[in-house]
């Protein structure tokens, strides 16, 4: 579970300029970014210099760019060098990091948990990704749309070797939040698990591991023109939300998922889409004792499941539970499957210059798959 | 685990009479009911003919004889003989009951679920309280409001020795219900858990076998005459629910219970009032990763939990899980605890012609600790 | 999950003979069997006769015969039909079983544990593989060596459509075996599981469960002569035992596992085979944390796994577990699982006749597979 | 769960003086210890300097120090500063602290497992008791038998208020080791756990955790002079290990423990003390499914388990695991029941020059209790 190094051993490491390209959010609550020369950081107490490669795009960096993301406390300052999936090398290790595995030349990751404690009870129980005193990369922490960031020596991700860093970059965080929400469902190989919004940035990727990765069997859900991509990462069953009437309360939907399921309903449901609607008919998919994982987070006024009553919790005894970003191990499991070819982002490669027009695909919602910045 | 004899062996077992007396629901939708003389059944297939000698009287009867319960999809035949905490002894074993383990004066309880199929989903999961093909004592099925009932060999439960028989009645419902709720609580010793409605029929019940059978550290909410109660019961604080605001949305109360709860609030909490109220309020109570068990069921239309926002679910991790009434496996438990004393049911006894009387008074809500009838 | 059935819908079932065909133990402590006329027994309370048209031949079946293993505590009588992997349909029901959900036509499973109790703490557990009144087919209950035989109506095993009987036969005793071993493995998706006997009767199914069912990475270990079907059956590596001393207490191989594994070693190892000297060395395949399953029991006197110091398992924090038969439930998943096509016994068909010939060769160690008897 | 504060904030915190006292072991491989002035250490890059009050004396010291412990790798150097259960206040904070949460004046303890790397798979994994790279206060870290020591920022467990330091003391070793075993056994309230040396210094906290802190009913094995200990810490029953035969292979023990639990056996073992015979007899004591938990390290050759046999293990489904010293998750949670008082130690105090007296009443096997030194 070694960082992966390039050939040179780290010796050849070119020059550590003084200056490099970043974006930032010049207007955050627009969708303007602008490249701009910033300094390159000094590492501090513990801290690593990482030469970041690439880094993916992800929605919630959208949602930070806009500052449309209820579940962030404050709006976002000018200035803000965005991102949170960023993989490079390591080329300077700051002072007190001289045991912490780590060498010159290594390639790690920076994930939307950047930095945690080690010290809260969210830290000690092993659920870093909730840390209570953690550092969000790419708000007020800056982030990986930059050639160079700094890193926690103790937190950083190792890449594994065969993992190109540009298909590694997505995994860190739409891929690890699948994965840690799939490990919560507690489905076991062989029992169905219902993927709602099946096509998305984390639904395709939710497919693929389910299926290929843990031996579930998926039954997807997403519009009509998702089936192709759903079927081919690994779905046994495509639905096509369009064919069933909205107005029937889920009962249409709900009656075919229990027939392709053994007539019972499937034993888990991750609702990966940010849709009241989806929300409310996932508790009718379930079996007894099944569980609906919550993961995307609807946007607006916030609702409660609208089909989640009590009684009917009591009586099939469901549980809904929710999921948030998965851990640092997590997100080592995760490249793991990635490394070995089960799990694989689709995405296309653009230049830092492009993220304002990449951010305004993502707001009409016409970006399919995901992008990974070049930062070269 | 076997289940306690007479000293007589069996030999000396008295006469079965060919009629006996039973309290019935003459009108089903009121709380009018009747003793008659009813014929002392015949064992079938697989069955054997009980003595019983206590019922417990629980509130579910009461919604089944006055057809309010929403729960129950049919309305309660005219004649109907109530009743699901059972207990008595084995008077014949019907055919095909000879390798089943059971002797002729064996003591045996019949619960809410009082026989199952054995073959279908839930009984294979281990889950035979909630078997797709249960018989419900008292309702459908005839119950323990009567001196003789039949009972399936394979799924009367045992009655411990040293466990008046009074005693044992009440925990075949209200006992091993939150005695299940707790385990699927997943709250571990040393835990803080919350019991809502903790001095209420099922609550002191989950209160005593919290803290003093499992280990955890109980915060116990009622209203403010049942202090006294719940802190005997071994609540380690008690909460006054009339002390706070009802229109702050439970920010108040929530603020209190994390205060008592190492600032952080509770691994668990478990719903065993009726209250919608309650439901809304039970998820601000929780620390990260923390589970709400639903079991009390609202009365009228069902309502959403109205704070439980895939958001704040995702955010926290927060689990909410519904737990039905237990299985086969959970009785004898809860009935080992009841026998060691850990738990311990307030009732007074009550002769069969009270049952009426005893149905007012839960109608009116005047109803302290629970009814055993004494069916001699 | 019901049973399937042959189109007539039972109704153009063939008359049922008086007499049918039946291989006995002629001469139990040899592998003489008989091929004999017997009754077609008549189904008691609770049982229903089928007839049979696939049996399975397993190691312990030659056990009994010979009266070899150590783990039965008596005997085998003369005259015992022996087998317990029988599948055919069910031609009657017994009394009492009118709502056990079964048909006349519908196709079941018989397996080494044929009947439980359903009242012992093992059956209270969900461990009915174990329950303490179990019936073994085949060994003093008579087995699926014949055309007819009598099957507990709430104990049999339902056979899924799309599984021919003679593939669903092999399932109902090595697959469930592995299956269930493989659960109690603890083993997560991704992670490395070690399968020792990787390509004898059990090894071979548990390395294709392992890898195409529940998403393990698998390290099969056998002879050299195995390794085609090994690799075949889904494993990522092939260790040749052969290749390793046999003198150095184990080290060279685990050292050479652990490279395989992370440099750490493996996750689980299970021990399929029946000797010592796999025992001994599979607790050093073990990474921190790792798990042992005992699955194949060693013939001769018992032996302690003479690695298994407690120092070692204390500082390792290792776990050794031993797993039985498997559950009923376990049965059913496993046969979804060769109903899918993810688990596939390989086997040879003959006729009754030729079963001393067969145990002859399991005797010589020559059988390679499995044999299923075609009983018609 | 914060650490407990002086009244002062720390701001009236002593000097730090340039010297100090400190209790070295001159001569390992003898008992020998002396009293010498050293300097008080700086703290380095996330270290906290601690002024220790109190230390445990455990019997891993005694081993460390006479080089008797066969599971350490090296022989200890002369000059080592001992010592592995201190509690003491933070007086002076290193740089890159100063995120940690800590403050001058918290209260926190040392203990075995003094500090860990955070980057290896059992860090990873949430099992940092086995960090690959842990250091060990006491064998090659300098220890707590002396009034200055450091401590990793991250690393240090902090002591709840309303727990006096020196009762503080031992839970950081035998009190965490024994609840990370408990934990680890997989009993859950209401089952029997038998503790074997359940008079001991990690037996007896055992025997109080087990029954008073996580619901379990005890059956406690020991010398019969131990009786008193052992009932007065909640065994419900104690078995004087003298009464029985040592020479029948445990088969009278055995017998007797199983009349006491159920008839049916133990749910789990605790082996506490290091006795091969108490390991070999700790199997026969199970019930189907139960878990024999490694605690105590036999000396001299390791030996095996000499009833763990693969057969018995598969047929009763049995499990051994081994259980090291515990995280500082569970160091915590036990101080946490210590501060409630349902675990408390039996110790004397002494002075740090008592130490060599000390060490000989442990290789003289005359210890009662424990020893804590007031190293003021």
């Amino acid at each position: 579970m070694t960082a992966s190094t390039d050939g040179n051993g780290g010796a050849a490491m070119p020059e550590i300029p003084a200056k490099q390209k970043a974006t930032i959010y010049d207007q955050p609550g627009t969708v303007s970014t602008k490249v701009v020369e910033l300094d390159v950081p000094e590492p501090g107490v513990g801290e690593v210099l990482i030469n970041l490669t690439h880094s993916g795009v992800c929605h919630s960096d959208y949602g930070v760019m806009t500052n449309t993301w209820s579940s962030l406390p404050d709006p976002t300052p000018a200035g803000q060098v965005g991102g949170h999936e960023g993989v490079g090398k390591i080329v300077t290790l700051g002072p007190g990091t001289e045991n912490s595995g780590l060498k010159i030349g290594d390639r790690v990751g920076i994930k939307w948990v950047s930095g945690i404690c080690g010290n809260c009870e969210p830290c000690h129980a092993g659920a870093d990704g909730i840390c209570f005193n953690r550092k969000v990369s790419g708000y007020y922490t800056p982030g990986t749309f930059q050639q160079y960031t700094l890193g926690p020596a103790n937190y950083v991700t190792p890449i594994p070797d065969g993992l190109a860093s540009d298909e590694a970059a997505p995994m860190l965080c739409a891929g690890v939040t699948v994965y840690s929400a799939l490990k919560r469902s507690n489905a076991r190989p062989g029992q169905w698990v219902v993927i709602s919004g099946a096509g998305g940035g984390l639904g395709h990727l939710a497919v693929q591991l389910a299926s290929k990765g843990m031996g579930f069997r998926v039954i997807g859900i997403d519009h009509g023109c998702k089936e192709e991509l759903v079927k081919a990462s690994g779905a046994e069953h495509f639905v096509d939300i369009t064919q069933f009437p909205r107005d029937d309360k889920g009962a249409a939907i709900a009656a075919h998922i229990k027939s392709l399921a053994d007539g019972l309903g499937a034993h888990a449901v991750l609702v990966c889409t940010a849709s009241n609607i989806a929300y409310a008919q996932a508790p009718l998919f379930l079996r007894f004792n099944g569980t609906l994982v919550c993961v995307g987070i609807p946007e607006n006024a916030p609702q409660a499941i609208a089909t989640a009553f009590p009684g009917r919790m009591i009586s099939q005894q469901l549980t809904i539970t929710g999921s948030a970003v998965g851990t640092r191990k997590e997100a080592i499991e995760t490249l793991n499957f990635a490394a070995r070819g089960i799990i694989k982002a689709h995405f296309r490669t653009e230049k830092m210059e492009a993220l304002t027009g990449v951010f305004e695909e993502i707001g009409q919602g016409k970006l399919q798959g995901r992008v990974v910045l070049d930062l070269s």
